[in-house]
């Protein structure tokens, strides 16, 4: 005969494929000699077999569990079905793969009347046994017939109306008889005890094939023919008396990462109770004191699974008439300060080694060292939430413009711009801001990015708020609304927006965090370099460990108030070679940017990005930037308003920007190169290192990239033939139009380094406009028809897809080019695990995601 | 010593690679024993090896030069360099690939002083002999000198003005000995000949490294290594008095097809003077009464031309003192009705098979037979032009609006639309017009496929007008400004708009036409539907031999006048409860418009595309319109306005439409899946066959795919259940995400076809907005950067990589997929060509390209 059926001391973690998941980590408990309440596990192959049987348990199987039975009598010193001294159990389905839609659970299987009163009376608690009775009348009734628990719960509340009561724990025991008497009547489970347990262990087996799970597999490509195994484990209670107890416990602080036993417990209660807050839990000192002997196994055993696991470890144990079982140990969660001490410290003990210590480090959480963040047991009073677009925790009074935001900040007041959406036009008001809160856009929006890249804490896509600038308020979905000045607390980290000033925690400097990156330094193959341009970001960037500037986004700079009207003046002219002598003057301007740059990353690479967005964001939108720009260029405001609107666009992000502008406007591209050559040969002459690479975005043709490197080349000669000198510089081009990727082989020769940008490239990818996903994103998250935003962690089937394309073409005709990334994935830990895979050079983000990328740089790279 | 001349006897058409193709061909006409002018060639190696040598021709290739001059001399009956009886030569490159931008040429060499006066004598004609002189000095001296022509110009222009010319015509041959002396100061070639000749050549081979070439060859991958050849060649003349003329001549008549040969000729004249126009040129008859022996050889020759290349030929001959010479013959242009008629003659005439007549049609001209053109005769004012967005012809008063259309219409005035842009609001107007200009929008815009549809002459992207909705007029770039009610004529075929009315051909039936779309038929694999919905659009598409609706886009029907408030007010329903009601209503709308297409479609597959645009398309911008919804729906105007405003978005091509409908309103999908099915069965019960194929946008991964799948299979048991009844249907989805493309493996195995809509996929493979491009598509075709405009032509390096690799993926999980074409491309007959080896089973374009699609899809057949 088959073996269908393993104890939990036959089998190991190993096993499972056979055992599922859960069944698999009960053996492997038992094997570390651990006191788990006894069982078995009917096999995942008996689930198939069971279900080829047109769902008929295969023969002999009964007879299997019945011997287990007897196992777990002997073990447990009960007896299955025995009125006098009874064994309950637990039946669970468990698949080898996670389906937590379908997980079926019966609890206290084994009671009937006769039971029920003989539980009452050894435990001499009757209250506990007719409780425990209906709460097993109820899951059976569920999982056997599928009745659902409305019925029972429709029932209990009914009672609970007629008799006034508020909450369970006004039930008497009388009340709960009462209860089951009517729930007898929805439906009577047969009386014998191993009746019940086979209608169980079939009702499990045929939930692998209800719509649900067929469905929930089909849409998680999870194949049909893995089965699911069914648990059967003894009931052990903490509840039937002053011997008996439970409590929950960690192995080190989790709060502090301090190496210490530590935990709470009450005695006469069930585990459900110790976390439920109805009663107050004692410190395990006091279980020390009261109960030396069963502390004294808690604490060895801790130790143990500390030693086994060589992680710390969250335990729940339950003391059934003195004697004591663990019922579950995992991975302990702690605090990001917790986790960093935990970790060094776990190496100083020879526990466990660097790298080892750093693959637990969660990077997204080290945030905690970077920004202040709001005090977890801080009251706050949450009025909506966005998406955390940027870390950090701040409080400000409430404006509705950037000049609002600079003239309240000027006075000295700390301000929270909200807004719709933020355009470049926006940067002073940014800056001035601690905070920006906006109802749209999505986590790379133009406030997203922005705030990133300033270490500002942002929320953005915020559509809980509907934002009135017309009466300076804000309203949310429950019809609060928030008027200008008002202090609000944003959670950059949530996207919780609060009421008034909410208590934080700062941003604290760590000795253990420093030794965290100083490894990830070590064991890290990916360079990280930042996305900055203002001489502060720059900076930053450098001091938080930049090994260069991954993304330089030029036209940022032409937002700073002086240069905007010469932009303008620029893009409006009526004749080239109007349009010189504007550029001429941004010449200048451009090229005292580029020397602070060079000189603040003196011997590191600069990337720089030659102009990329269309040029209608420069433009200006207020009648007084108008009237002043058709005074200086002598023309009709009329003319330059129809101007302007002719440069409007229906989808601006598929529009006329990117190289595009340079192809149609060469004489952009030869100022930008002329600037950033200048710039470059006078830090040499000055002792200054600078190593300027040249960018150009969007590029989907070869031919583009040519026709943009003749220029520049032209450009170059000629300020190298002007200033008598010369400066090495690299070539290359921003990969973010998906033809770029399938046509690469004809780029890539043309090129020193290929920058993926991969928020553009995700949004043609998927054709999702990262202003607009807001509509829709939620639904899609919810449906799990996307596991993740795509604008934050990397689509590695689709937008993946086409990265190894054009690396893959790349490398087949330009052995020697270099790889990065500079879109906002190039911050996100997931996504810098794919880029080290599929062999990128480096990664460029925000400055203040440094830290967090090396991290996760090192954790790729095993 | 290796051989570098090749004179023309000893060359055939097969050795282009060594003599370039224009000396191949010359070979070709010299081994058919044509009266060709003698001359040799000197092959690339040459080439390659005077540029190796350091710019030095390699020993003995002068040598051999002289030589094969001294075979001409013989052949002709002159001598080089003797004045007495002066042989002139012409020297030109000639690659074998073609390099237009490259190609030097120098005419007349042989002559100096003592020469030209020599050439005077002999022909009694000293302004021919100072003329052809004057003409060798500046072309010598622009060539080998690189002087360029504005010099030589220069000169004599300002001779002209200095005595009052205005035409070369006024030129004595004084004048001329003028501008020689003049023109022998700026350069003095040398007096040899044989040095002349030598200096040619090298100038010549050195062109093939001039910058301008180099840069020529890199932009089009042409290898460097290819070479250039030199071609030297006698030069005959008909201007040499009375026994000399020159002619041209077509094997058939160019305008009607007829089998007659036809050409006309001048005594005494060169070549470009026949065609000059500045002396009549006489029929050939006449030239058949005067020089019946000369006639007689050229009709022989005509009819040994057409009968060895097997097609209408147009031919350049020369008689020089009573010798007749043919300079060239290629293949004649010809009318569309003209080469419908000649293909199928010449089939007759056991001249050529089916599939060569056929490959010979130009599908794109085909227009001919399906729409009016203008006269080619006729005069016109053009006053700007557009891109040619639907073909016909059309004359009509000038409108600004959809309603004035619609009021002048019915009162039986023609009239033409003019907006910026056509939204689906203005359908109606479209209707009512008769040809549509806008001045925004590419050749897939929403008045481009929607022209095209309705078979409306149209022109889109003019930006040569600006539109002023206000003051009621457009004006030109020229400030010539067109009201309201003014009278203007459209040429869809060209793109030009001119004032008042102009004389235009009717579409004729030919037989001839459909003897061709007969044999098309016959030969072609890939089957042709139509993109239609309206009643009109499907009978029109059937009537032209479509064999199924391949994009049935049902939103388009949502816009008829009294459906559009039952939309609008679906759309922004306060409850879902709400929504159904008015759901319910479209259900019936949609119901008998589908009945009706399966009525027309009877038997043939019909292709419906489920929701696509974004909601805000449909929701009202007038004031009148939000009032009225605002009654029906109790809502408040501002709040409405409120919630239309929100549905806006920064980039909609990329927002909330398609399948995200789909998935976040399910009620929709499931009401037009409701809709298709009901009509069909009720169909099926009268008898008539309906093929529904239910197609479902924009699909991006295989879980929005499943997810709408499970809604639709649900809907459809719900369906047949109610009816009692069933249907066969087909579920597919169309491909226009770049992320389907690379991921269409997950795709494939939960569909039956799939349609690839390469508008779509244009726009993300590119990250080309089709309404916006018009900024920078003028510049991209112009550098070349885009061989043709991606929305008219498939890219099929970049667009065609994605849509391989979908195919391929597709097949590799599902052998009995089939795949068609929807977009625009459906109907473009180089895009086809692609389609047809890509393995595709249909293609599907606007019903009155139906015609040329298959033709287009039988010559890709071979």
């Amino acid at each position: 005969m088959q073996k269908s059926v393993w104890l939990f001391s036959e089998g190991r973690s190993k096993d499972n494929a056979l055992l599922g998941n859960k069944g698999a980590n009960l053996c492997e408990m038992t094997a570390l000699d651990l006191p788990v309440p006894f069982g078995f596990i009917i096999s995942t192959e008996t689930c198939n077999e069971f279900n080829r049987l047109g769902k008929q348990l295969p023969d002999g199987v009964m007879l299997q569990v019945m011997q287990a039975i007897t196992e777990i009598e002997v073990q447990l010193g009960k007896k299955f079905g025995d009125p006098l001294n009874p064994l309950l159990i637990s039946v669970r389905s468990g698949a080898a793969v996670s389906m937590p839609g379908m997980m079926d659970t019966i609890l206290n299987l084994g009671l009937n009347d006769e039971i029920c009163a003989g539980l009452s009376q050894k435990t001499n608690n009757p209250r506990f046994a007719i409780d425990t009775y209906r709460r097993f009348l109820q899951m059976y009734g569920d999982v056997t017939q599928s009745l659902g628990n409305e019925k029972y719960e429709s029932v209990l509340a009914k009672f609970k109306t007629d008799h006034n009561y508020t909450s369970d724990l006004e039930m008497r025991a009388e009340d709960w008889n009462e209860i089951v008497e009517s729930y007898k009547k929805i439906f009577q489970p047969p009386e014998a005890p191993h009746v019940q347990l086979e209608q169980s262990i079939k009702a499990v087996f045929s939930s692998w094939n209800n719509p649900r799970a067929v469905r929930y597999r089909s849409f998680n490509n999870i194949p049909d023919n893995l089965g699911t195994a069914v648990i059967v484990q003894a009931m052990v209670f903490g509840n039937m008396g002053k011997s008996s107890g439970s409590g929950v416990a960690f192995t080190r602080n989790p709060a502090t990462g301090e190496k210490r036993f530590y935990g709470e417990y009450l005695m006469n209660a069930a585990g459900e109770d110790v976390v439920a807050g109805t009663r107050t839990p004692q410190d395990l000192e006091q279980f020390n004191a009261e109960h030396p002997d069963l502390y004294e196994k808690l604490f060895v055993l801790q130790e143990k699974l500390e030693l086994h696991y060589r992680e710390m470890q969250d335990l729940e144990f339950t003391v059934e008439e003195q004697k004591l079982y663990l019922l579950q140990t995992r991975t302990g969660k702690r605090t990001a300060k917790a986790s960093v001490k935990i970790a060094v410290d776990m190496v100083n003990e020879g526990l466990i080694r660097e790298r080892a210590a750093l693959k637990r480090i969660e990077p997204e959480r080290m945030n905690y060292f970077l920004h202040p963040m709001i005090d977890p047991d801080a009251e706050k009073n949450v009025i909506a939430k966005g998406l955390p677009a940027s870390p950090g925790a701040v409080t400000g009074q409430v404006v509705f413009s950037s000049e609002e935001a600079e003239t309240l900040a000027d006075k000295g007041f700390k301000v929270i711009l909200v807004r719709k959406e933020t355009t470049p036009e926006d940067i002073h008001g940014m800056k001035a801001s601690e905070g920006i809160l906006t109802s749209l856009g999505g986590m790379t929006s133009h406030a997203a990015v922005v705030a990133r890249g300033m270490g500002k804490c942002g929320i953005s896509g915020c559509t809980e708020i509907t934002v009135d600038y017309k009466k300076k308020e804000f309203r949310t979905t429950d019809n609060l609304v928030v008027r200008k000045k008002q202090l609000i607390t944003l959670d950059g980290s949530s996207g919780e927006v609060m009421l008034g000033d909410v208590k934080k925690i700062q941003a604290q400097s760590d000795d253990n965090f420093q030794t965290i990156l100083k490894w990830a330094d070590e064991y890290r193959r990916l360079d990280v370099r930042a996305n900055a341009e203002t001489p502060e970001d720059v900076l930053k960037a450098r001091e938080l460990g930049a090994e260069g500037i991954g993304l330089c986004r030029t036209e940022h700079m032409f937002f700073e108030e002086d240069r905007i009207a010469v932009m303008r003046a620029m893009i409006l002219a009526k004749s080239e070679k109007e349009r010189q002598t504007y550029l001429d003057r941004l010449f200048n301007f451009q090229k005292a940017d580029f020397r602070e740059i060079f000189k603040i990353m003196d011997g590191l690479p600069v990337t720089i990005r030659l102009i990329d967005p269309p040029l209608h964001e420069f433009l200006p939108q207020q009648d007084a930037d108008l009237h002043y720009l058709a005074k200086i260029l002598h023309q009709k405001e009329s003319e330059l308003r129809k101007k302007i609107s002719n440069l409007s666009e229906a989808n601006p992000m598929l529009g006329f920007r990117g190289c595009r502008l340079s192809i149609v406007y060469p004489g952009i591209t030869q100022m930008q190169v002329r600037a950033i050559l200048t710039a470059a040969i006078e830090c040499k002459q000055e002792g200054i290192t600078a190593k300027p690479e040249i960018m150009i975005p969007l590029i989907a043709t070869a031919t583009e990239l040519k026709l943009i490197l003749a220029t520049l080349e032209e450009t170059a000669k000629e300020v190298f033939k002007q200033l008598h000198n010369s400066i090495d510089y690299q070539f290359g081009t921003m990969m973010e139009v998906p033809r770029a990727c399938v046509q690469a082989r004809t780029i890539a020769p043309n090129v020193s380094f290929m920058s993926f940008g991969t928020n553009d490239l995700t949004q043609m990818t998927y054709g999702f406009s990262r202003d607009d996903i807001g509509t829709f994103l939620p639904s899609y998250l919810e449906k799990k028809i996307l596991p993740h935003d795509p604008f934050v962690t990397l689509d590695q089937q689709g937008v993946g897809s086409l990265i190894r394309t054009a690396l893959k073409q790349s490398r087949s005709v330009n052995k020697k080019i270099n790889f990065g990334i500079c879109g906002e994935h190039g911050g996100d830990p997931r996504s810098i695990a794919f880029f080290h895979q599929t062999g990128f050079d480096y990664v460029s983000c925000s400055p203040f995601r440094i830290p967090i990328a090396k991290i996760a740089a090192a954790q790729a790279s095993y």
